[in-house]
């Protein structure tokens, strides 16, 4: 939590999604390079270029995983260049876990001491109780899924709960704010499609971070998004965008591209927190 | 979901979790392997000496993830070894994943393609729009989280849901039932800690398949589990049990003492399954 202050203050908001898809990786980076190695080879470049610009990388499990062995190994370095390069920049592993407590340790094993992570998120569906193992380590930071930024989010998330008349996400929200935080190292995420949603989480969590995925291509809107989630300090943001920075040229200068979409998406974003306080 | 049945009709209903702890496995079996090989051998005695009691394999993402690169080696070859040896058992990917539309894409091609799962276990609470990458797999199965074996649950699984005066997992059960399964290819998960949330589910979801983790080690009644859950056929139930069948010896006959518990535990079941049927 002091990094992601520390970011905060210097005026760093963005979050990378260092979703990186193999198969839409530069030709240059692929050539005469195993998958492991292009893939460790683009995410490095793409750190470099943009790590003036933010508070936090976020590496989706999804596709490390989905490339087997050789995209573990393109993680563990990954994780190990972000720490070494950019010390005080969070690393949040996106791997949305949940299950029960016993098998939970094994998840925040992985997750905190093997890859190295300092933060994950994770499902709330199973319970405070089944997340004691991430909760526990005050060292690190958990963010509990909340409101999705998924067109389909509200099936379950919208549903109305019991006699409080209001949406299932809001109660997960209060009940993370009011007890899951013992340690102090939780967040919440909420997706940018959903600005409304935005605030009400921020009125219920307080200064809590929250993490929201969705800004830039998923069609978010930045200022809207900013104004509505952020703390009483012009803080408590940390706005995650993937594809718009990562795919922002396919040829040979795929990071200075990357680059500049960061430092333009950071810029709008400090613009916003800036002009809010002073209303 | 024929294979299922063809194992149901065969009087085998056991599920076999292989959350196959490397610090748990008997010193036989570490002396002289690698992580990789240890479990790998381990996993294939349990599989030799279970086979015939059983109708499915249910191995935890997290014991292997937790081993980074050996324990993703080992994961795949004990699948592929169920696969070569008992073609018609169904191998239960339990990863609990869920996660936006794009990146369930990937699990599901690490699940299903790379990995070679006939089945996966998912989280609902981004909804159905979200896992269309798993539901849309006509040829493998897809049991949603209902209500889970974990004490603490129903935090969130127990809430009741705005004017139908019913539990969350009730819900949850009747979307997969009624819109979820349109490929045929649904089935639901429920604690057997909760033999009346079983007996609720079976009701709401007609002949789908219920797994149901938790029998064995940790406490559940295995006749009242089998009586509330069993579908109109006396079928229908995937009865899963992980550390009593692994580790009912640690000495140099697990296998044969994994083999005894996973027979007497078919045999409670298939006892309970028929009896049932007579009322």
């Amino acid at each position: 939590m002091r990094r992601l202050k520390r970011r905060w203050s210097a005026g760093q908001y963005l979050c990378v999604g260092l979703d990186s898809d193999y198969a839409r990786l530069p030709e240059v980076v692929r050539r005469n390079r195993s998958v492991a190695q292009a893939i460790t080879r683009f995410n490095k470049d793409i750190i470099e270029a943009t790590g003036a610009s933010v508070c936090a990388y976020k590496p989706n499990l999804a596709f490390y995983e989905s490339q087997g062995v050789e995209g573990h190994l393109a993680l563990l370095d990954t994780v190990a260049f972000i720490k070494a390069t950019l010390p005080d920049v969070l690393v949040i592993l996106d791997g949305k876990r949940g299950d029960i407590g016993s098998t939970s340790q094994r998840y925040a094993q992985a997750a905190f001491d093997h890859i190295g992570a300092d933060a994950v998120t994770v499902h709330p569906y199973l319970g405070a109780e089944s997340l004691a193992p991430f909760l526990d380590r005050a060292d690190r930071v958990v963010f509990v899924l909340v409101k999705t930024s998924n067109p389909g989010s509200g099936e379950l998330q919208d549903l109305t709960v019991g006699s409080t008349g209001r949406p299932l996400y809001e109660v997960v929200a209060r009940n993370v704010a009011e007890s899951w935080n013992r340690n102090g190292n939780c967040g919440v995420v909420v997706g940018a499609p959903y600005p409304e949603a935005l605030g009400a989480v921020r009125r219920i969590v307080g200064d809590l971070p929250i993490l929201v995925p969705g800004i830039g291509i998923q069609g978010g809107q930045l200022a809207a998004t900013v104004a509505a989630g952020r703390d009483r300090h012009g803080h408590g943001l940390v706005l995650s965008s993937s594809r718009a920075v990562l795919y922002a040229s396919t040829g040979v200068d795929y990071a200075q591209a990357a680059g500049r979409v960061a430092q333009r998406l950071n810029q709008e974003i400090s613009d916003t927190a800036h002009h809010s306080t002073q209303d």
